[in-house]
């Protein structure tokens, strides 16, 4: 069930209440076609998780969150024990979407406890499930908080600059609408500010071209494509005030890991005097790791450079070396732009203080 | 007509004297399929420099001179009057298959050279036509001696060195046989070392992906092909001893202007604390202009990045900037290898010493 979206586009959206159903823009199809993946069963938000129609840890702790909704819309409110069977059978079916998806079981979890908390506070099905659909619009509504407070935070952080460059997608698309490195440039727009965004097309998977710039270009934010081996030549002339990217994880003493290439313009913009900021929330802090040098980087199949889009480019058999993230040190970031702040400098003693903080 | 090569592969080569028939490896279907293509009519020829079938500055000037002799092989060694007009004729289309390829004016000049002095001197069209082989395969021998000394000063300069990393293609299949970049390589190969090279795939046209991991690979060099933007990455992990990569055009301060990204490899090789080479042969010097900022920046058609792949991997509409070069400043380049040596430190003074010497 696929149509055209027209305008205000929103990348999760759930209509109606418990008989509602959940409208996924599909990222797949970005940035040549605009279709919305309409899920009123959970089979197709499995789908949609598991094919990466949904991607980045908010939009799939959501996505999973309002597919349990919908997943509990094939038994009635009669009918107390099978409701409960299908609560499991949606939510462990759900959780084998994407296996590695951290947000995924966080948010599964989130909504069992919600409704084994109401059974033993003695409510029934029906107002169970309406407090499901509650639960599930609270986790959206959160997220739509933290990148609001991300965006404003960084807009004020970054008030003097108007030229930024951005890499990988830390927009809306992986978040619930504002996402978080383009969470400030949304908030700047909103202020009034005219701004210009060079993106970094981000090879191999072109997370840049294909997401970030059509983010950009829906909103009317001047944005300028360029390959990721172009970056030092526009901060070479000057075309750059400040650079903000997402993170992945960040250690406790600040230490980074964002997509490959975070690194590479973290260390040019230090050469070029340009400061560089991560935009992230409090969530994505690992504070069980002390620095940057006990983050496993993940090394992705070599396909995604040899093959990229299906075409071969490279010879058979050449030696490939794919690591998913990078990860930048604490002493090449200007400020950490958190929902509760901005942690500046970068410190184990700034982040823990801001990690205490509410 | 094309075959397959299977062994000894050459890019270029004549094979025959004055009924002799050029061939040319087809670049444009590199890495996926090795193809020869056979001219024996200067159309071929033609046809091969502007489709990019054969590309690099000094390879286009070899194939157009070869193209010369095969040209003239429509006309008989008895009508001298046919013969003039045809080699004219020859020289003018050859001219017009790539108007911006300074080597190419320059092989067909210094063919018409020598068959109006031998003309002047009295010889016959027979002896001008074998002449003019000879003069074809002075211009492949001169430049295959040029790469050869290339690669030998560079092995010499870093004999010391094992792991390399290098950009774009500045190798056999641009030039005859050693390339300059990869020449340094090939002699270190040829000197015993055992050697690991890193290669940036280079967007947007991939010529590391395509060209020079083929070429490394053919001569069994291990080698390793990453994305632009995990060059940081490697130097990081000590995995890179020095870069090396070729260059378009250098001023007389030493300034080098190279395929794009080659900037960025040279700020992040000092940050790294990691040597930056430029190889190229005396000829790339401009002595005309100061430095780089004389040299205007080529900007490219944006398709290369938002179709790179055949494919639209960007929203219709987007801003893009593609520029084709920049320009590295002498500061962060620790040596200019050249056929005469190795000018270092780079500066106008060493850059003048080396260009007066023979």
């Amino acid at each position: 069930m696929q149509s055209e979206l027209t305008a205000d586009i929103e990348p999760i959206r759930f209509v109606g209440q418990t008989d509602g159903t959940l409208e996924l823009l599909d990222q797949t199809r970005l940035p040549v076609e605009l279709t919305v993946i309409r899920c009123s069963d959970v089979e197709t938000v499995w789908e949609a998780i598991k094919k990466l129609r949904v991607r980045g840890a908010p939009a799939i702790g959501i996505a999973a969150a309002y597919g349990v909704v919908v997943g509990l819309q094939t038994v009635g409110d009669e009918d107390a024990a099978a409701f409960w069977k299908r609560l499991d059978e949606v939510t462990d079916y759900l959780a084998g979407s994407r296996p590695t998806a951290v947000n995924l079981f966080w948010a599964l979890d989130r909504m069992k406890r919600v409704a084994h908390q109401l059974r033993d506070a003695g409510q029934s099905i029906a107002e169970i499930r309406t407090a499901l659909v509650a639960e599930a619009k609270t986790i959206h509504a959160e997220d739509r908080d933290t990148c609001r407070a991300i965006g404003r935070h960084g807009a004020d952080e970054l008030k003097g600059a108007a030229n930024f460059l951005t890499h990988c997608n830390a927009g809306g698309l992986a978040t619930a609408e504002y996402g978080t490195a383009l969470a400030v440039f949304f908030t700047l727009q909103d202020d009034g500010k005219d701004l210009h965004v060079f993106v970094d097309e981000t090879r191999p998977l072109l997370q840049g071209a294909r997401l970030t710039a059509w983010e950009l270009a829906q909103r009317k934010i001047r944005a300028t494509l360029i390959c990721d081996s172009m970056a030092a030549q526009v901060m070479r002339e000057g075309r750059v005030d400040a650079i903000v990217t997402g993170a992945d994880r960040i250690a406790a003493n600040g230490d980074s890991a964002n997509k490959i290439g975070t690194y590479s313009l973290a260390v040019l913009a230090k050469a070029h005097g340009i400061p560089f900021y991560i935009a992230a929330p409090i969530s994505t802090f690992d504070m069980a790791i002390d620095s940057g040098d006990e983050i496993p980087i993940e090394e992705r199949a070599s396909e995604e450079i040899t093959h990229g889009f299906g075409k071969q480019t490279a010879p058979e058999g050449i030696g490939v070396y794919n690591p998913a993230f990078d990860v930048t040190p604490a002493e090449l970031i200007q400020g950490i732009i958190t929902e509760r702040g901005v942690i500046s400098p970068v410190t184990t003693e700034m982040v823990a203080k801001m990690f205490a903080a509410e």
